[in-house]
């Protein structure tokens, strides 16, 4: 396990106790997620673009067409990515301590636009893969054109920082005393029941790495 | 209903499709959300932090804890607050052809930090319901003192976008003859059981409004 790093803006300011500097953490809180939120500068103002990322040791991947043209501005901007995870609505008695229990990831770094072709293709596979593990040797893969078509951005992981809230709320002592509902409401993610495309093949049933990840 | 705000960069470069311009649609993604993204610039860098906020009318009120440090940097500085729901994800035969089903707001602005005593208690009251309705008339009410340590922005829906991608994959004409499985895999946020503090006072249920939110 190896420490994050410790950059003026990674550490915390306010509530440092809720940092992490557990490298595995790190990876775990990115693994866990779906879409990151891309800040970039674009014309001296902030932009923020949800886009897909996958995770590859520690260089993450993201998918390029989607913050394209916020990219194309600066070829070798730096960027912010966060992935939040919201797990839980803290009710405390009072108000001024309700909370939410959540985990969060804050990457920092400038990007580069892979241009390698076999780097390209574990970018997008990873990309995949952590959206749909199983996935990338199922679907038809790309041909060289659909490559040239899509851009994939390189993120080191060199600087990043991690934020987590768990457990209960915390009250003032005296409030303890009041008659008020307290506790956590918890929030999860959850997948529903896949709906075929209706110009499906009939006898095709949906695929076990598919189906497995069915909640309700 | 008033149609969105088209500034240059609210108008969507790419995929025009996919663009919403009903702002009953802006609000609707606005209060479906318990996080938002914001954006800021920080000593050149962009830096994206996940805030809570609620909406009232055409006001976005942030809770001004998370940011503080980041915002303290400037007073009067341009933000961008993105607000995202992953709806599902896009299976289709090809690779390239795969995406994400989504729901995203922007909103550009230079936030004002609200002093006015009634709209900091407004501003709270509507941060508070966006993420647990019914909880600000059944908690403990701020002190003087409480409302004094927490800051509120307020941030104007003037200038937002909204982006939404539904609907099932769309293959290449050849790949349809695949005995590929395609379709969508409906991603859910949802409530589990509340799990009360362990220090809650005996004879105390969960309270209608947090009881009539659980999924499972």
């Amino acid at each position: 396990m190896t420490a994050l790093s410790s950059t003026a803006r990674t550490r915390l300011g306010r509530l440092p106790e809720r940092a992490a500097d557990d490298r595995s953490v790190l990876h775990r809180i990115l693994d866990d997620g779906m879409i990151c939120h891309l800040g970039v500068i674009v014309d001296g103002s902030p932009r923020v673009i949800p886009t897909a990322y996958g995770r590859l040791d520690d260089t993450l991947y993201l998918h390029g067409s989607t913050g394209a043209s916020s990219l194309r501005a600066g070829p070798s901007q730096e960027v912010c990515v966060t992935v939040t995870h919201v797990d839980g609505l803290v009710l405390a008695r009072s108000l001024f301590h309700h909370s939410i229990n959540y985990r969060s990831a804050v990457v920092y770094g400038t990007p580069r636009i892979v241009t390698d072709p076999d780097e390209k293709l574990t970018g997008l596979r990873v990309v995949t893969e952590n959206l749909t593990p199983g996935q990338w040797d199922v679907a038809r893969g790309p041909t060289r054109k659909e490559m040239a078509a899509v851009s994939v951005l390189a993120l080191s992981l060199d600087e990043a920082s991690v934020k987590i809230r768990q457990g209960g709320p915390s009250d003032d002592d005296e409030d303890y005393a009041l008659d008020i509902w307290a506790g956590v409401l918890p929030v999860h993610q959850t997948f529903g029941t896949p709906s075929p495309d209706p110009a499906l093949r009939p006898g095709i049933p949906v695929p076990g790495h598919i189906a497995r990840r069915v909640t309700s």
